[in-house]
């Protein structure tokens, strides 16, 4: 299999909506399909296409197919400690049956040269300190910050 | 000792300067002194007073001495999960003879309020692993998320 | 305060067990009072006066009072990296009245003496990710191994 | 492939050698080959033939080839919370050309079954925080504990 990464485009819409919420989706490995509402969810759709908004989205398509296999959504911020936004990487997904080949690789590759292109000096995102099949990646292409999140409850 | 959160003001600058890359500061906690350059200490500090800029700070004052024995400084950002922003709360610091008093819980609370006034459905906020004397006050007043961050090296 | 740290004697069995499974005691605090026996303490406690048994009580004393105030229960075992035993810090206790006076950190060293005593190579214990209180001590006296403890179900 | 778990044999021993401290062996893995001497590796083989230590080793045997592709290396130990013994799973091996058939699995099972036999209420053992891939077993077979283990420096 063979795959090519790029910015969203107006025609994945509702391939992007079948990895977000659909079946074997990203919120529904979170067990999150309840909790993100459809208003928020077109909403961030709709910000992936808004040049004012600072939320991207590239998705990493089958070459053979032509079918979306994978995305990474993406939004820059303010930090204290620099002038430079930061680059928060939001969400990462790769169909089930499509890992193993390097896609969830690519998509942080791509996103760490949209860091680049969009001058932000950290790039950085979450895990669950029990995803061990994320972290196996997640040492290879990044580093452990040795920081927890808390939350408001 | 009593104490009083607030907003920072045009004067609390040079206090604030002390507390952030001072002696016994913030930042030298963090042995970051050589990190941050003075040209994004003098950018963050005035964003705080920039309306245009998502980016804020409210301090602790001893209502004896007058005097800052404490800062919280947080911005918002987007977050693909919600319409609503998140709130990030980037930095917390309360000076070391001012500690155990309840000033850190107090800034915390603050920020929660200031969750609710800019709309804010998350609020949370990252500390190191290692850091104990810390995370007993967020055990307290927050939750752990379960997640690790990890950062491109 | 002064106190001093000696191993367990007969005479301290009563104040042994008001530390272990009393009042303000190392059980109540791990919520483990229904779950150690009768039968199991009496025997741990006979345990500590059997010289065929690898099981040790170290017991720390207010000099004023005469009162037991702490105590660790420890124990040696095989190990197959090395010909020497490794020595396991089981239970660490220090009276709440009698804290935050380096009760805890003479147990410890004197566990570690015991350990060169007993000729064993490693000394090292394990506490709950959650405790923020304990580890504040132990990054000071020990070192954290990176280890994670699983258990069958 | 299919395979055996069993309890070690003297006819054994060069094999189980070999995954011990030969090329792409378990201390290889550990970086640790420098570590244990060869009078430690030497008594820790002779253990688990001595009917009077509480080390034990099963091994898992290749069943068309006749050849060991894995083991697991355990004692017994005492308890200060139990009469009975804990069970500690002190090493455990899976050939790199064998794994992924669930060998690690039946290992763990075989311990678990040992524990039984041998009158053991507790079976444990640890992993390094950052073996991601030892964890994707274990949080199936084993529970996480929430224990860090610390030691004398």
């Amino acid at each position: 299999m063979t795959f090519t990464v790029r910015p969203i485009e107006e025609k994945d819409k509702q391939e992007w909506l079948d990895m977000w919420n659909g079946k074997g989706s990203y919120l529904e490995f979170y067990s999150s399909l309840g909790v993100v509402t459809p208003e928020a969810t077109e909403n961030t759709l709709k910000r992936f296409f808004d040049p004012n908004e600072p939320v991207y989205c590239v998705v990493a398509v089958n070459n053979e197919t032509g079918k979306l296999i994978g995305f990474a959504n993406y939004l820059t911020h303010r930090n204290t400690w620099t002038i430079e936004d930061s680059l928060y990487l939001n969400d990462l997904f790769v169909r089930e049956d499509s890992r193993l080949h390097g896609v969830g690789r690519a998509l942080i590759e791509k996103v760490y040269s949209e860091g680049d292109r969009l001058n932000c000096k950290k790039v950085y995102w979450s895990t669950q300190f029990e995803n061990h099949r994320a972290q196996l990646l997640y040492t290879k292409v990044g580093v452990k910050t040795g920081f927890l999140t808390y939350r408001k409850p």
